[in-house]
């Protein structure tokens, strides 16, 4: 039995999922929804309209359909890169000598180097079915801004990024990947909008934050005609398209009759995490199954482990609407000695609400710690991991050590989304020995709070 | 029928190819013998123990046997990362509104992001079992010095790269990677090298050749106890392991009953172009069955289509032996402004001997059109390709285009040999409109020709 698991599942094409899995639809407490910054009243579909597109918004605020069809025009691009491998590691069992099974679901082949482009292709789709010229966004690490350039290359829109300046510089490649594929890139913050130059202007030499990045992309499309915002991680629309990751690994797991008794995955706004975890977590819901979910994030950026759950902006700006989740305070940005993406100061609303009602649990590591399990995983299974990724890697070894100790043979399943061609930078300083960890401070924190918005609903 | 071919073609596992296969055991005329540089007479095993490991002398004097099984240990690595898809390009041939079929065999899902990695681990393997302490090498674009790296770390084995200046400063992650890896990386010329140190000397501000690298890294090996010289292109060795492409590539196309018309590679050392076509060669060479084979070639580094087909020293140093190949003579170095791999003077003698005898035939193109067509498929397909691999799209399209001229519904199969992530200076370039086309003149290479050595067997 054991000897039939291929080191690689692949499903056929026609196992390929053809709907995403909406958990909200499976959960007694609903995510809160979204507060409009101005009434701080709940967001109606006519508030959201001004920022995303129609048929987003209405995934956006679907609490009640369990599945939504992927159109077919999606379902042709996914077939262009899904689907990805469920990879057996065996080797990496083997020299971690642990009765563990380790599996990981594989979203890095493909040019935007992650999962990202699961909803990238999906909302360019939207915004060119409704006529649009463009869209404008934000992005960190890079792997979104690459992912939304190639989606809408694909659909022919206009695609303009502002990407976090820290990354900007330590990515430069990034940037030139993105013009290759036709998208614009500014570094965030930058004097091209208003609210860039104010926090210019009140933090001068700040390295920049998703939640800046943020502001400065919904500002530039109120300014556009026929531009609308995309956003790639966070949101309710974007956990929907991501479901195509634990859907597809449900049905490899599933192929092979493989029950996982813990799933990880690394956690910035949640968008990897909840595609992962969410028909796994729709299973507990409905008190099908039982799993032990892990949401891994950096120790530098802790948002569930050390955040309020509360409401709170989305973005530094506070242009954006309100959401009711785990946060560190939106004018949190974490050290600019935090190598890699996961630097979000909040956390999706559906995680939040689903980590509050103990459906999942969350764990922080330090960054040096998670290089060391990314060089040992490339070294061993020949996969050049995203510094991201790296943080579920970590807590995957972690765990497959303890079952050394304990000799209980667990199935260990975690989301490997995306590799670390443009990490170098940071891979380098690991290599030079010089890379250094950060953890804010209790006092850093409260002053982070005290700043969170008054909401009485 | 047509509808059934997936986007995506895999093998599975019980499918991969268990032996490699020997195209020399096929060919009537046999690829001439190297020569000892000492003697002018043909090499040994003996003669080749200096530089290289046992079983893989063995391998490059086999003219014998036409399969020869993998060891166990490398399909447990390949099963890794390997099969690799053969892609149906149903989205290029879309916009292209050609009537040809064009599928891809893409080798860039792995960290060293191309094919490199299915001789590395062959090679490391033999070392390993040898009981060597490490191996030295040189790589130009850093894909093979990546590959090589993987499998060191993968066998415990001391990895030393010489690095062609000019891809070296152009790729600096691509070191980082290597380092990553455990392998310690030497820009070429260098001064810790006699032989880097008198091309230094003669050619003040060169900007380094393969041929360089390689006089470095066996003068390096023959400097250390335990220590072999490996080469990732041109050794009859390396056109064996890498024939796990061609065989997966028909493997694929059998099982769809697809029969190709066009198959085209790209050519530097001749490594990939070796490995996907020896196996329809052989059929060709059996009488079963008749291909057009498309070698392409940079314009300014033509080896088939402009060079000699005679002896050449493989090294510019001329401490390696001589081959029998069409070759542009050991001291021709591509100018600077080429912007990709396939930069060797020569080409590898099995090919060379089956281009001279008709099997395949030969182009060259131009850099900005390889780049145009590189952006072109990246847009389309979602995969950013190596600048390597780029010269077999633009004939690929190029063919896809005389089709939609004819009206023929020609099946064209192409090699996609990896990723360009580590190409963005090239890209860049490009992309800034300022990247320059260079055909040597008649005269440099009728000069270089000149200086080819007198060999009377």
């Amino acid at each position: 039995m054991e000897k039939e698991i291929p080191y690689k599942i692949y499903l056929e094409e026609n196992e390929l999922p053809t709907q995403w899995y909406n958990v909200r639809a499976d959960m007694k407490n609903k995510p809160a929804p979204l507060l409009n910054p101005a009434t701080m009243q709940p967001m109606t579909a006519a508030d959201l309209a001004g920022v995303f597109c129609d048929e987003l918004i209405e995934q956006e605020l679907d609490n009640e359909h369990a599945y939504i069809p992927i159109p077919e025009e999606i379902l042709k691009f996914y077939k262009m890169y899904r689907p990805s491998p469920l990879v057996r590691a065996y080797c990496l069992e083997e020299k971690l000598q642990t009765p563990a099974k380790i599996y990981y679901k594989f979203e890095g082949n493909n040019t935007s180097g992650s999962h990202k482009l699961n909803s990238a292709i999906a909302q360019a789709y939207y915004a060119k079915k409704q006529g649009l010229k463009g869209v404008t966004t934000e992005t960190g690490a890079g792997q979104w801004g690459t992912a939304l350039s190639m989606a809408c290359s694909y659909f022919g829109l206009d695609c303009q990024v502002y990407m976090v300046k820290v990354s900007y510089e330590q990515k430069p490649f990034r940037r030139e990947v993105m013009r290759t594929y036709g998208a614009t890139v500014t570094p965030s913050p930058s004097d091209t909008t208003e609210v860039g130059r104010k926090i210019l202007a009140a933090h001068p030499g700040t390295t920049g934050s998703l939640g800046c990045a943020i502001s400065e992309a919904v500002e530039a499309e109120m300014k556009q005609e026929g531009y609308k915002y995309v956003l790639g991680s966070v949101l309710n629309q974007v956990l929907l398209h991501q479901t195509v990751i634990g859907l597809e690994t449900k049905a490899a797991l599933d192929k092979y009759k493989i029950t996982p008794d813990i799933i990880i995955g690394c956690a910035g706004g949640g968008s990897n995490l909840g595609g992962l975890v969410s028909p796994f977590i729709g299973e507990m819901l409905r008190g099908e199954k039982k799993y032990r979910i892990i949401a891994v994030e950096p120790a530098s950026c802790p948002s569930l482990t050390r955040g309020k759950f509360a409401y709170d902006f989305c973005d530094t700006g506070k242009v954006c609407p309100l959401a009711k989740m785990y946060t560190l305070g939106s004018n949190f940005i974490p050290s600019p000695n935090h190598a890699g993406g996961l630097r979000y100061h909040g956390m999706s609303p559906v995680l939040s609400q689903l980590y509050h009602d103990g459906y999942m649990e969350a764990t922080s590591v330090e960054q040096t710690a998670v290089f060391e399990a990314a060089t040992q995983f490339a070294r061993i299974e020949g996969i050049l991991p995203a510094p991201e990724s790296s943080h579920a890697i970590r807590v995957a070894i972690d765990e497959a050590l303890k079952c050394k100790e304990t000799g209980e043979e667990k199935t260990i399943v975690f989301g490997l989304t995306g590799t670390g061609y443009f990490d170098m930078v940071a891979y380098q300083k690991y290599n030079d020995g010089v890379m250094m960890d950060y953890i804010p401070t209790d006092a850093e924190l409260e002053a982070s709070f005290a700043e969170l918005p008054k909401v009485n609903l």
